[in-house]
């Protein structure tokens, strides 16, 4: 089969295709390129193999699951050991020895097959297109800013970063009655965001409850900062890496509270999916998955939103 | 009357004592140096006037205020504007044109006498003497980790750094009926920690649920995170200087929560010195205020803890 693989270098590569061994099989028809993933082929976090982790499919082998072969599936991508007491408690997002769909130690959606955790598949209900199933991942991690930091009505929140993940958490924010401020760098961003009836601004000199930091950029941290009340909150999405600076002082002094927030669960971001929520306006373009490490150069591109590979 | 000042020198001087201006006069009778007192000193916060912030005294002008002229008092540090909504909701910590007692913007108490508004005086119960009752102000400010950061039964919890902070951090959640484990790297003051029952150790390889950073060491958030579990809370309370590097990704990818806790409020403070609570063991001397300037470098020296200022 096909599979876009990162090793010394990024390309097509045909392999065998995975064996259930224990675990589904699903055959992927569309997946989407994520920020991690161009950072993966960089070098980051070290992983080796398939890349890609948001995809959807069709069940090929049910490996003894709760989803029946045929059905059109989406996945959790952490996959835990199962018997730890974070699995066990019904959460494998921290479990200490996971493997992460094309990210840790499991390869990933970029593929003709991949192969999960019967227990991660998640049927998608029928009114929702592959172009927005897709969109599961990226949308419960924006999803999960609410799960990690709760808002009641009237919460001043902005988010910094129009690009996808600030987007989706934003978009998220909207659906979820809150009225928050887009903060970007793009006019076409932005105006998708605006588009929806979300505020945006290029600069803003009001100051927030919550702050979400979603630019990826190193200098986020400390630009949220600045625009948070005393005692509010810094929601950290992105995973920028190396050492970043921060006024710890402040943080002291006005007692802020910084949150870390990654994945978030499936079943809000399938059922606001399922109520119409449109994520399409953010796909830049459908690739074939014979193209994927053009289409990864395409997604590094400035200004390109969401690549998608069809197989 | 004398006072510590901090200008271009820091030294003992003869200076007028306070008018009322519609606050209240204390005449302190003990004072303690802190930590900030050093670095103010140092030039934080580019501070200059009379030094000092914790302190005990006796009322000698009530200023219409409900402590009564002869009554014992200590005093919350934060004067805030007493119109703002931060003020009018009964918190003036982050009353944002707030002046506070020897550290913003107001004449401190290493002095004869002191002017805060009435509002800010709260009676010292006759039980507890002078000696204890000057601590209310940094036993409030580790009291406050709980207002910030509230903990089940059961919660693993660290506090790093051996300091004054630290140790009453480590004391308080103690006695609040945790088993916080010390981590420090002075025997001495382990050593005190220890006879009352605290767990200390200068090397941790568990983790926690909870880490208190109260090292005032600029590596202390980087090695507060190595010790949290997934999903844990790094609280911190030093108000170290410049840009910490912070490891970012990890406060995401592990979904931290990092809290920041500055100062508390004095009411859980004075109950625990009302039932006995014990913080006289953390006084290294007893000085006369003539001479606050040496009494600055005693407190300054490794090893030491407190120093008071007697007047």
């Amino acid at each position: 089969m096909r599979a876009l693989r990162v090793g010394d270098t990024t390309a097509v590569t045909d392999i065998p295709s995975p064996e259930p061994d224990g675990e589904a099989i699903v055959r992927v028809t569309m997946s989407g390129i994520c920020n991690t993933d161009l950072e993966i082929a960089r070098g980051y976090a070290g992983f080796r193999g398939t890349l890609g982790h948001e995809f959807v499919g069709i069940v090929d082998d049910p490996g003894g699951g709760p989803v029946a072969r045929g059905e059109r599936v989406v996945g959790e991508i952490n996959a835990g050991c199962g018997t730890c007491a974070r699995c066990a408690g019904g959460d494998s997002r921290h479990c200490p020895t996971r493997t992460v769909l094309g990210i840790v130690g499991r390869d990933g959606a970029h593929a003709d097959y991949l192969r999960l955790p019967a227990r991660n598949l998640v049927r998608v209900p029928d009114g929702v297109p592959d172009p927005a199933a897709v969109f599961v991942e990226p949308l419960a991690a924006a999803c999960g800013v609410l799960e990690r930091c709760p808002m009641a009505p009237g919460t001043r929140v902005a988010v910094i970063g129009d690009g996808k993940l600030g987007l989706l958490c934003a978009m998220v924010l909207h659906a979820h009655g809150l009225a928050p401020v887009l903060i970007g760098k793009h006019a076409a961003k932005l105006a998708l965001a605006a588009a929806r009836g979300i505020e945006t601004t290029i600069d803003e000199r009001r100051t927030f409850d919550v702050v979400v930091e979603a630019s990826g950029s190193a200098t986020g941290f400390a630009r949220a900062l600045t625009l948070l009340v005393p005692q509010g909150t810094l929601v950290l999405k992105s995973t920028f890496h190396g050492a970043t600076p921060v006024d710890a002082a402040r943080v002291v002094v006005d007692e802020i509270r910084v949150v870390g927030s990654r994945c978030g669960r499936f079943a809000p971001a399938l059922d606001l999916l399922a109520r119409g929520f449109d994520v399409t306006q953010l796909v830049s373009d459908v690739v074939s998955l014979d193209r994927a490490d053009q289409a990864m150069r395409q997604a590094a591109a400035p200004g390109v939103l969401k690549i998608l590979l069809a197989t």
